[in-house]
């Protein structure tokens, strides 16, 4: 990765972070919000036949009921919420994407409790959709041998890895005993709460998660997309089947990206591109080969001309962040970074 | 069910509604918001040991990785989202409890586009807390049958029964050929977009989900709740495990209620109650019975002196309202109902 930020913007950016920091010692102004809601986008229906009664009392008090588990269900829906601005400064919504094992959750609040990244960029002036893809959250799941296979379950252990909180296979189940990188960003008294985020996630569903974010795409944009991990993937390839409703993609450590060789990228290099990574990517197999990966598809933006940015961290001297950076203690310096990127990229009014 | 609100009650509340349908052809005025943002809270650890190695592609180009079912897990927490007024004109915050194999998602937006009970009930003045109580949306669930029991999955079918919105066994799965009641208030042809908002439910979880809103009671209360269906239960429970901090409750069809002779109802006479009640309950046996066993619950109360005030809708001439009373076609006429009688119980400031 070769960060294009050169020394001067890295002061500008240093002197915002001041600005931001005395701006924080105030209280903050009201959000003018125009209008919050959600809707279900996307999915279908299943008509399940010849399964055999249940029965169950569904409320306390309530009778024995026969439950039949037959009929008609919807399956593969999104969940997306939205909240508009009375006078947005961003000329697109922003769209937040979340991990795997994620929900629209992620960006809401910290673990620690303070305000996450959705407050970040409504303060900045962009209406915020955050959304729960197919699968997880409050977009519900389809049952599972009859419609879906048996999902994944992330342990506190494996996610401990994942996410980089601290060296690989150093997971404490006593959180007394947690030891986090030494320069690490993460809140560590956090990590159990951090932990009550995550929900089941399935191998087998990217199809089903690409077509409904595809369809959000159709419904909200033009808009700007922010994605994180497992995200990527979804929105690069959203870029990819609307490069005319997509105006600039965010990959937060996203944890794949098109392949060169098989997409046409061509149709991306004019969609500005900004990458986004932490700390110690150098500690595991899998996210050196996920570094590797996403490089190749933006040295290929690059070399035709698009605008493909890289904020290394670490080489602008912010150093500790993990692949949660969005939740780590500094987090608010690197949403203001991204603010900063879309600034350039004229995306604000 | 006898409606305490009389005859000039019904006309002021009618020209209530007229100011109101006038409101809604202005543009309406921003919602100034001080925090948005969420938590989850309770739920404990369970550690899972002896389950074999399972093999992945978890995020497509990404590497074949072998994914170790065993560790630690955070089970049983609750998810709770946020918005706080910068100019809150209700004395305390407002909790909104959804119903059975549903999420917080149902009060945001109707399934026909329009603005939810959480819209109304911010402009109203109060800082609303929408939840997804334990086992559903993004308070995730536990792994079965390690942890949990299997869950039910509510059919379409089903749906139709319990939530009123047609004659029983009526239900089509052609959305061309459903009939609602003559009079029914629900918006037909979003029946299928409501689904979508449905998730699994469990029989075995009561316990733990009481538990969660009973913390959540003691972190953000003194407030008022609002609960349906499904809810009306945690919602009682709360306001008997704290009575000091439930300053009202307001059941919309809540499928149960403590029993008087187990309960100590006495705890309860100081905390104002409202039941709301939609048409067609006598359809079936299963509304009859839990209509009747709520009714004994409030009877008790109301001999004890306490506020049990009954709204049926039907008896005010507002008629053919389904159990998903908050997404029917009048839904904002029986929110302006619930919110004066907010205002006569003195929860406004």
């Amino acid at each position: 990765m070769r960060p294009i930020l050169c020394r001067r913007l890295l002061l500008v950016l240093l002197g915002l972070g001041v600005i931001f920091a005395a701006a924080l010692s105030r209280p903050a102004a009201a959000i003018e919000v125009e209008e919050i809601g959600s809707f279900h986008i996307g999915g279908h229906k299943v008509t399940l036949t010849g399964l055999p009664m249940r029965e169950g009392v569904f409320t306390a008090g309530g009778p024995l009921r026969v439950a039949d588990p037959n009929g008609d269900f919807q399956v593969e829906q999104m969940y997306v919420q939205y909240v508009k601005l009375a006078n947005p400064k961003a000329r697109y919504p922003l769209l937040m994407w979340h991990g795997g094992g994620m929900t629209g959750a992620m960006w809401e609040s910290k673990p620690d409790g303070r305000p996450g990244w959705q407050s970040f960029f409504l303060r900045a002036g962009h209406d915020v959709y955050l959304s729960d893809a197919v699968e997880r959250g409050r977009a519900s799941w389809a049952r599972y041998p009859e419609i879906w296979t048996e999902p994944f379950f992330r342990s506190e252990n494996e996610a401990w890895d994942i996410f980089r909180i601290g060296p690989p296979k150093s997971y404490q189940t006593d959180p007394e005993r947690r030891v986090g990188f030494s320069d690490g960003r993460f809140p560590l008294a956090f990590y159990d709460q951090f932990m009550k985020q995550l929900v089941p996630r399935w191998a087998t569903n990217d199809a089903a998660i690409q077509t409904a974010y595809d369809q959000l795409v159709q419904r909200v944009c033009p808009c700007v997309i922010i994605m994180f991990s497992q995200g990527g993937n979804f929105g690069f390839g959203a870029a990819l089947h609307a490069p005319d409703k997509v105006k600039a993609v965010i990959g937060i450590e996203p944890s794949g990206a098109p392949d060169p060789a098989k997409s046409n990228v061509t149709a991306m290099k004019g969609i500005p591109h900004l990458f986004v990574y932490g700390d110690h990517l150098d500690v595991s197999d899998f996210w050196k080969q996920m570094v590797a990966n996403v490089r190749r598809y933006q040295e290929m933006l690059a070399a035709q001309g698009g605008v493909a940015d890289v904020l290394d961290l670490p080489k602008l001297g912010i150093k500790g962040n993990t692949h949660a950076m969005m939740m780590d203690n500094n987090s608010d310096q690197i949403a203001e970074l991204i603010q900063e990127w879309m600034n350039k990229q004229n995306l604000m009014k």
